[in-house]
């Protein structure tokens, strides 16, 4: 697994990598402590702003570093990065630095205090921009203030989890263009 | 295109088919109307009670149907829907009745009276849970209240949105279980 280089990517073109419903990896820091966790529970809410909403659930220990530091990374990693994601979705950042567990890069965000993961395909740094269904359930929405990708391929190969142990490895690519009407596109 | 035969399945394992991230057909009736969209901004939130929460944007005809009857279901279209997925994001259930415009057929469900599409892979029956993002960010909180689908494939053949008229269909299946910690499955 090598870095990916990226270029900016605008913030309101993020459905490309998020709408699939690939899992992510999300990125956090909080004063000294940093941290990654697994996220299957997202979904895209508005384009511009670029909300982003996900569920981060309260037992992990990523939920503390971004309830309080109100940022976060998302990071969207590839088919060759799966046993990393599976192995990050089943250790603890109470006793482990993922990072270095799973020789992942830490890379400076420009508008966030979180870690970008460079090994990852698209990095997207988040704001906090709403809290209130947080408390009632673990729901954070985010705004997305800075996007990272690299110029190609246009459409990583993903992987999307379906609980159990499975994920579904993204297939191939088809334009349904020709059904659209010029608006919709 | 064939109605699936489907039989019961548990609310609290529908990740199965949302996690992933298909775009889905929500079908909706209210009065003397009935509707269908396709939707691709969706995230689970919960397992027990099963909810599920979707961005329906307000210029949708669906949109006060769901809104007024506070029901909708949500159903999972596979590979062979696609062209028909496509063409009913891109006309307009003021001036369609998209069952009879794409011959799909409307059976009744148990616990709402938005109908099923009975062509679809799953159909999920929603009951609103929670409507207090609706006039923020059209985001509706819907609980599963009883799910159908066929005993196999347990796994379908999905297409997901990526925008500008493209979609990724679902590729194959990796198991990852072996990293797994037993409370993670």
């Amino acid at each position: 697994m090598k870095p990916i280089r990226k270029t900016d990517f605008p913030v309101e073109e993020i459905r490309r990598f998020l709408e699939p419903g690939p899992v992510v990896l999300v990125s956090s820091a909080h004063k000294a402590e940093r941290n990654i966790m697994t996220m299957g529970w997202h979904t895209v809410m508005e384009f511009a702003p670029a909300l982003v909403g996900c569920v981060i659930a309260s037992g992990n220990h990523s939920f503390e570093l971004i309830r309080r530091s109100r940022q976060c990374v998302i990071n969207v990693p590839t088919f060759d990065l799966a046993p990393v994601v599976a192995k990050i979705g089943n250790c603890s950042g109470v006793d482990t630095d993922k990072f270095a567990a799973f020789k992942l890069t830490a890379a400076a965000a420009s508008e966030v205090k979180a870690p970008l993961i460079a090994e990852c395909h698209a990095s997207l740094e988040c704001k906090l921009h709403d809290g209130r269904l947080i408390d009632r359930y673990n729901f954070f929405v985010f705004e997305v203030v800075k996007a990272h990708a690299p110029r190609a391929p246009k459409y990583p190969k993903t992987i999307h989890y379906r609980g159990d142990g499975q994920f579904m490895v993204s297939g191939r690519s088809i334009s349904l263009r020709r059904y659209f009407r010029p608006g919709m596109l």
